[in-house]
Formats: C-alpha cells, structure tokens, sequence
C-alpha cells in the first residue's frame, strides 16, 4: 500500500517519512512549496506539492491510504486550528470517500477525546481535533486514530504505553516514538476501526498497537 | 413541544423568544446567569441558567426539542468559534441524543455548506459550522438545519427565499426574519433532515420552509 502523508513537512512528518524511507515503505509525500522538496529527495522519497487549504486532490493519485499528521499544533492561532486541524482533514476525509481509500490514519491527540479535561488554553485545538476525528468516524473511509499524549523532543525507544495508567499518569511521548509507532501501523494493513492512546513505556510498539 | 433554546440571550435568539411567547409556544430559555433572567421574566418566559462551556446537561429537563442559536458570530475570536459554535454544539448534540430528545433545529449559515467559497476572513468560523452540521447529521438526532445569509438588522418583512438564485445573488437576510422561520419550523413538528437556506425574499415563510 502507498501511503500519502499529509503534513509530511511537519516534525513528525519528517521522521516518519525518514524512517519509512529507510525501511523502504512506498510513501508520497504532500508538501507545500517546491523549497521543501529537497529534504525529501536526498532520501530518495516521491513529494507532491499541494494546498492543504486549496486544491490538495491530485495528490492522491496511486495512493491507497493516508496518513494526516498535518497540524498548526496546538500553539499556533484557532484560526489556522479551525482551517487546518479540523477542515483540511475533513475534507482530506471526503476526498478519501470520494477515491475509495483503503484505510485514512489520523493523528489526532489524547486529550481530544474529552476536550474540557485538557488545560483550558489547550481546548480549542482538542475541540478540532475531537470533530476531526468524530467525522472520521462517521465517514464510512476504514480508520485508526493514533492520539498521541504531550509531545516531547526525545530520542526513539521504540518503547510505547497504551493508556495514563499504565504509567502512573505520566501523559508525554516522543515525536520519535510517534513516528514508529506510525511505521508500524501503515504496515498493519488488517488494523481498522481502532483507536490508540500513545505515551511512553515500557512495552514493544508492535505489542502495544495491535 | 418544550423548545429549549440555547443561546437564548443572543440576538436572534432573544427575537424568537419574544415572538415565541407572544404566539404562545412552550419554550425554556437557556441564560448564561441571573444578570440575563429578567428580559426573559418580563415576557413570562421560563429560563435556566448553565454554561455551555461547563455543565449544561440539567438545562434539558422537560424538553422535548432543542433549538441552537448559540454563536460566537463570525467576528469573535476563533477561540471562542471552536469552543461555542464548534464544541458546545457537538456536546448539546451528544446530550440530546443521550436524552432521546425529538428533534434538533441548528442555525448555521449559508456559507458552512462550502467554507472555501467564503470570503477569507469568514473560513475559520464557516469550518465550525460546516463540522458542527456534519456533526448532527450523523448524529441520529432528528435535525433541522437552517443555513441564513448574511445577518443584518431590518425589520420583519416575513418574505423569505431559499437559493440565491431566487434573490439573483442578494446573500442577506434579516435576523426578524430568521427569528419568524424559527417559530415556523418549531412548530413544523413533522419536518426532520431538512435543511434550508435563508434569505430575505418574496414568499411567504411556510410555503418557503416545508
């Protein structure tokens, strides 16, 4: 399955296309601009240029899954919050119906699942990202929704927990981490209709996410 | 049929309030705090205080529809879009099927059907609707949606139009006559999965709206 990665740009995007690449993954990546294209080639990886916020469906040719790690993060304004996080992945998500996509991966966030528990400046972006993925759901497009906890600069351990009690509450993973994770669920094609908390653990990622 | 309006105190809302009561129809008034109850006591009209951001679920007792006119409006901050127009939505949504409420009438905008096709400054807000409308289809809530052109302030003329090709591309429409179709369609207890777009025109509001 070649697998389209929207946000492929983004920090997690990075590492996971370099990891995929490695591992020899069929992956195309979406990128902005054509001065983002050079990352990409030097590691042998296809890239499309398209507009997340315009006309983005050609990029989908000869592609069979998707996975949408784009987002302004939590930190940029609600605005690209509402524009990218929730419409860009809704309409990513109709585009996907539309071409019959097997299998459409969101990377979605922990907190999105009860947005009024996340810290009060962290709301607005789980309220998109909790509509994202409720219309995700409700697409009849095959899913997995990966919701990663805080995001944290660390190296890979390839070492992964499933829920805040299985680590004493303890809510942070690496972007590292998130992109194995992310390596292994492209390639776990029988996988649908699930839904993972991510943190860092103690546990074998392929063990954890299955 | 008990009407509970969220977003009473807004100003379409308080329109529909004063016509509701004059013709009669059972409402309850969702209020933010006291300080809002007394434009509601002096025209008899039943209020209750709760807060859409917080705990709202009580607000539903002895209801049997839900009328949401609550808004941000497109020139808030897009904070307040996500956490109102988008997430208070999808939770009134959730807590009316949960309670087996009869039907859900959503007042969005003409433009939520399409963000992109609106101008720039309205995207961000035209995504909140478009997902929070998304939402309540696939909700299994008996729905309504009405979809109004731009808002200005004229007085009831109760002649509507329902596509712009019937206005020959005049997208407004007056928040009186927004406030008419809404006590028309609260009592049009047989019209479910509808939507209707809302400008101000030649016909008359119930042979425009069924």
């Amino acid at each position: 399955m070649t697998t389209l990665v929207i946000g492929a740009n983004g920090q997690i995007g990075h590492q996971f296309c370099a990891l995929a690449a490695q591992a020899g993954l069929p992956i195309k990546a979406m990128i902005r601009n054509e001065d983002q294209r050079a990352w990409f080639a030097e590691r042998g990886i296809d890239a499309v240029i398209a507009d997340l916020e315009g006309d983005f469906r050609h990029a989908f040719e000869g592609c069979d899954q998707v996975l949408f790690t784009a987002g302004s993060g939590p930190h940029t304004g609600s605005d690209k919050t509402l524009l990218i996080d929730l419409y860009a992945a809704t309409r990513a998500i109709d585009v996907s119906r539309e071409l019959g996509i097997k299998r459409f991966l969101m990377v979605s966030a922990l907190r999105a699942e009860n947005p009024q528990e996340a810290p009060e400046k962290l709301r607005p972006y789980m309220a998109a990202k909790f509509s994202a993925d409720a219309y995700l759901r409700a697409s009849n497009v095959p899913y997995l929704i990966l919701k990663p906890g805080r995001l944290i600069d660390e190296p890979a351990t390839q070492r992964v927990a499933t829920s805040l009690a299985e680590t004493g509450g303890e809510n942070t993973v690496s972007r590292a981490n998130v992109a194995h994770a992310l390596v292994h669920l492209v390639q776990a094609e029988d996988l649908t209709g699930r839904e993972f908390h991510l943190l860092d653990g103690e546990r074998g990622i392929a063990e954890a996410l299955r």
